[in-house]
């Protein structure tokens, strides 16, 4: 995902969400609509952060985030996340 | 688009809306009024910043910003949005 | 208008609004009714500036501004607009 | 009205409201009902300022203030206003 | 009262709330139900003020206070006001 | 109440309210149900307080606080209140 | 919980509820509908801090917090709440 084609400003991190996991913790598979929306995903792209508050997260971490955050992009037909860093909950 | 008479004020950036793209990914076209409001645009004047806060973005960027970011305004008999660079969310 | 004789507090500006425009862009006239409220205007007094935070805006300029913005002033049987610089989005 | 026996606090202000103006721009005598209740009125008793803050109105200036800015007050059995310096637009 | 047993926290400020004047400014005399609820008492304790904001009340002033201003609170069995000193308009 | 096993975070203190009073300033012995909530109350474990801003109360202090202030929580089975010190009024 | 894999950011801090108590403080044993939702927890994971102000909390510690503070998340099938420092009163 090294090559995406997008520069944040300020605080923003482009995330990729991860696809929505086909078992449940019991093992039961659950069909396609009952999914829950994901809120793990993969930073695909970083700020340059704000004055004297440099990012946390880089390229390639796994973070976890706020079932509304950020707001949904499409680039390149494909659709990605962009929220502030502070939308993000912890890298994991 | 070099020539435009407009000195936005403060951080505040002057957008041109791309137009909406005629096909949708899957390369049906679709009528006019379905196209969606574009979120994309050409940065055509930026502001001199705030204090102690230069702007980030330059005329002639490609940025996507928020479905709802800006006002609207007209400048010789075409329309233009002006919002604040912290309505932009990235540069494409 | 030089010798408007109103002295604006801190980060205030007095606005001239200008007349509305008679023709639309198709060169249609349009009756009185249907005239948009004006969110362009001549700058004809601007105050001392906030501690730190010098003027941008001077006499004499024609900005725009948010056609909610400001509060509808009479000095010597004149309509005037005041507003913070703030409100002001750009000078044409 | 240099003897008023009041001090406003921080950047409070006194105002005393000037008359209703008894005839409109176009000189028609208007019946006491119908005034437009004032805008403009004498400061006659200034606080000393906020930290840091020095006020710029003075007792004697004549001030522009919105509708429904301050607080009546009564001092010995006549109405005035007090209101915060920043909620004066200008002095005239 | 003096030796009153409180002491404020901060910027607050406790204040005995002037019995409602008897009679109006034409001097009509108002029964008990009619009276306005008083905006006007004696600052009876003050607090030691907000870090690098000393207090401007001292005990023994005479203030005016919005009508909604402070918390109730009794103290050996008799009605006082709490506030901030930021609640209180001026002295008289 | 010395030993009570609790370190408030920051700017918290903890407080056991007083019992409601059994009687009314009037000598009048009240039922149970209609005893008044109390806002008077001991403190008994205070927080390091916040960045640069040193705590003003301590253990031992007898302190009025509002009717809605902090938190109940409930400790070796007995009912406290934690609040913010800003919460507190004043030392009586 | 030493091994626990995230890193939460800034100041967030991942606490793990305690239990509810399956007795209630005068010993009668209450069924599991009944239950309180927990307000005491471990804390598992704490994050870096923010700019100039140091984590207090730290891993191993009770702390209590308010009834709807933090956000739930899964980690390795067990649920945990992620919260900000400043939504946890004290540690105990």
């Amino acid at each position: 995902m090294a090559g995406l084609k997008i520069k944040p400003l300020a605080d923003r991190v482009v995330v990729e969400p991860a696809p929505a996991e086909e078992k449940t913790a019991s093992g039961i598979i659950i069909p396609d609509t009952a999914k829950e929306k994901p809120q793990r995903g993969n930073v695909v792209a970083v700020g340059a952060g704000k004055k004297d508050e440099p990012m946390t997260v880089k390229e390639g971490d796994t973070v976890l985030y706020g079932k509304f955050s950020g707001t949904e992009i499409s680039i390149e037909g494909k659709d990605y996340l962009i929220m502030r860093e502070s939308d993000i909950f912890a890298i994991v």
